[in-house]
């Protein structure tokens, strides 16, 4: 359902690299936008450029519009967004990426139709461009290094976007695991375990046995086994352990044929 | 002051495009990160192109490290997470690039040293590298467009880590527990566990070593053990193996009393 709400569309101001338009059309289809707008773009369009830097990322580019001034781009607009590095002097409220973006869904959810508003490469966003906007969106960057690449600042904002869409369905991303073993099956590993141990003197002194085993089993509990991955580590003690077995036995094998020998 | 906290390192498996290594360091650059390291870069390094595209974000390309081996280069972590558009099926926590900044920080405030893992541009990340993280951080990307840019995926990580520092430090939640073991004391601890399966023949049949090994790792790697834990575990190996040790000792002795006596 959230899948329907409509998405802000993009609009670049003079874009300068063809290869930045198709760089943004990517990282748009990556956050699931679609609808660019190019303003004035420096080269022209289209330009084969852009689609050779999309990496596939086709239709952003293939139903891209093209206008010769800004009013016309954000004409339908009820709500756009300015991003700058630079918040110029204009009184408007200085969002970051997260805000603007819970701000742009609640507007979706209204049914408002929404933009987000990059300059070009180089001279950023005028004044007059960023007073067309509702509230200036600021990338928390590293004022001792501010050139942040165009596509990043526009994968930054559609990054935000979706994730104000994805805050629900996160256990789809577990569903297929294998579900936790249950505790009977963990402690039967861990007794299985501690009893090796017992046999082989790991436990001293005596009087520390207890925290000791608490503590191995600790170890376990954080790791959240699967009844698989308790089967695994059972044959991982049984691996470390026969050989001792193996060995017992042929102990126990020549031993009666010497007594049968010595009879 | 959380200025002068530790910033995760990014590692760089396998990358491809020198451009693309510039770029990260592009955006390592804008959000405060420095410390680069590159396993295998296949076209070697330094390359020129690089320098070329980091726009003046030279200072993470020289003082880039080259690995051979993604171990080395991840030796002396606490915690390493690997950002992979797949989760595979390894049986890792799968976090948002948010929740895994929240965890980064507060490991930075322990001073821990911690790390961001990204594969190669073509083929992403092996399971078996995976297996060498704590856990996997998932960008919310949309499943009808994964083809995610090298330098993004970067970018929106170190731009959440970012996001940590604007807010207010979260208190050290797990202030009094011991410090996680680091890469190397955990992959030294894999790899006498291996070689003690190794001498069992648990490994069986052989052409499934890799993934068996893979699954054991990820068991140990999910629990976030301590440097004590880690000893405990190898003692646990000892032990279960030593038995065997003890007892080829009394077979020697028994044979060589044997043989003493057959003179």
């Amino acid at each position: 359902m959230s899948e329907l709400l409509p998405c802000p569309c993009v609009i670049l101001n003079e874009p300068q690299l063809a290869e930045n338009i198709g760089a943004v059309a990517r990282v748009m289809a990556n956050f699931g936008l679609s609808d660019l707008r190019l303003v004035r773009p420096r080269d022209g369009w289209p330009q084969e450029r852009a689609w050779a830097s999309a990496s596939g990322a086709d239709w952003p580019l293939n139903d891209a519009k093209v206008f010769e001034r800004l009013e016309d781009a954000v004409a339908g607009l009820n709500l756009l967004y300015a991003t700058t590095a630079r918040p110029r002097e204009t009184r408007l409220p200085i969002l970051t990426p997260r805000e603007a973006a819970a701000e742009l869904n609640a507007a979706a959810h209204q049914g408002l139709n929404t933009g987000l508003l990059f300059g070009g490469e180089r001279a950023g966003l005028e004044t007059q461009d960023i007073a067309l906007a509702q509230a200036i969106v600021t990338i928390p960057i590293d004022p001792k290094f501010r050139s942040l690449n165009l596509a990043q600042a526009v994968a930054l904002t559609a990054y935000e976007w979706r994730m104000t869409m994805a805050d629900q369905p996160r256990e789809a991303f577990r569903a297929n695991e294998d579900p936790p073993a249950d505790q009977a099956e963990l402690i039967g590993f861990y007794e299985h375990l501690e009893k090796e141990l017992d046999a082989s003197g790991f436990f001293y002194p005596p009087e520390k046995r207890p925290s000791m085993v608490r503590n191995l089993r600790v170890i376990f509990a954080r790791s959240r086994l699967t009844l698989q991955e308790v089967r695994t580590l059972r044959g991982v003690i049984t691996a470390l352990t026969k050989g001792r077995g193996r060995v017992l036995a042929r102990l126990a094998a020549e031993r009666a044929a010497k007594e049968q020998g010595s009879q």
